[in-house]
């Protein structure tokens, strides 16, 4: 009953289809609550109901876990950026579209990844394909900001171009605080998306904005 | 030479006037470039030259160290919010002189302290006092910000008003950023201070507040 053909038990204990999104979904709270060093991987494979053998089948290393599940946090608001940046839209309705979407996955995910973007651990070489997607996610936030921003004519001061990208992060930020029972309403993603408008020289009514970029997402989404 | 009362190495290791100061400084570099966790009392005694026992005459535990490194970060910006909030001044200019110096000194300060704000260690009781400080500062930034909005007769989102205390915020993640190779120029700290403005329904130049915002803070700093 040790082998490391032991049928994993026959309790469910985590949300997920597969054996693979347990740990990921185990991972993603041990992560975000009791902290990446101090989570061991035999904790985990406990969390899970696996030995750790079984564990190391799906994860070779606790950095393997970390890279997918930080991936999950980027990959989709990259391919639907890239999708809006092609679709010819208008600059602040990509931009709109964009944070919008994204606001809107980093505060409905289950757990709150992003608070470990900050992790010393991700500086490490095992993360430069994490950190090249983020980054690109970046660029391409900072490059619909500065389309929205001459289709405006706004003249913003340096490093304004960015701020939508760093506005939409603050949804991991907020989340944190509501989790230590800072009792504030969440600003949510239209309100995230509003201030990402605003910021680069935005100054009318959003309505009709909403509901084009809203549109232009049910297409490329 | 191996007693309570052995002297400092005579070579200085660190930034400070005092022991004290350069026990925190060596602190504030390890916990932000290896993490708080990965980093043992013994790690932060050698960088500075110390016994341990030395070391544990300033600070009784590694969490006390933390706790003077976080409060740095928030006491003197609450102390100008508190008297920037009874100057008497036009909400606006309240609201841009706070983003001003908040995000300025988040910006100047030797090591990015704020990457630690997420540590799932900062939930437990130790860290209330500090806790209550940010929030306290928070609450500020939204007291100020609702004035501002209703001054300027704007109707934004619910959540709105929390976004210029995010907004400075995001000063760590660029740093962090900036530090793991990121070229992009950082948004200084009138950027910041413009963006927390437009957020909350500014329109028009910003040049005249900055100003005013300044002028301001040169009476309350």
């Amino acid at each position: 009953m040790t082998g490391a053909g032991r049928p994993r038990l026959s309790t469910k204990k985590r949300p997920g289809d597969t054996a693979r999104e347990e740990i990921l979904d185990a991972s993603a709270e041990l992560f975000t609550t009791r902290g990446f060093t101090n989570t061991s991987t035999r904790v985990i494979a406990d969390a899970v109901g696996l030995r750790q053998a079984s564990l190391y089948h799906h994860f070779a290393t606790k950095d393997d876990i970390l890279d997918a599940l930080l991936s999950g946090t980027v990959d989709a608001p990259l391919a639907v950026a890239q999708r809006i940046r092609q679709s010819g839209a208008e600059a602040a309705t990509q931009m709109y579209a964009l944070a919008y979407f994204d606001a809107g996955q980093l505060g409905a995910s289950t757990w709150n990844l992003g608070a470990l973007y900050l992790l010393p651990e991700l500086r490490s070489e095992r993360f430069e394909t994490f950190r090249d997607h983020r980054y690109t996610l970046m660029g391409l936030y900072a490059a619909i900001a500065s389309d929205t921003v001459a289709e405006l004519g706004a003249t913003p001061r340096p490093g304004t171009v960015d701020l939508p990208f760093r506005l939409v992060e603050t949804v991991v930020n907020a989340r944190a605080d509501l989790e230590n029972g800072r009792p504030d309403a969440l600003a949510d993603a239209a309100a995230i998306a509003e201030a990402a408008l605003r910021v680069l020289g935005w100054s009318a009514d959003v309505s009709e904005l909403h509901d084009t970029a809203r549109a232009l997402l049910a297409k490329v989404d």
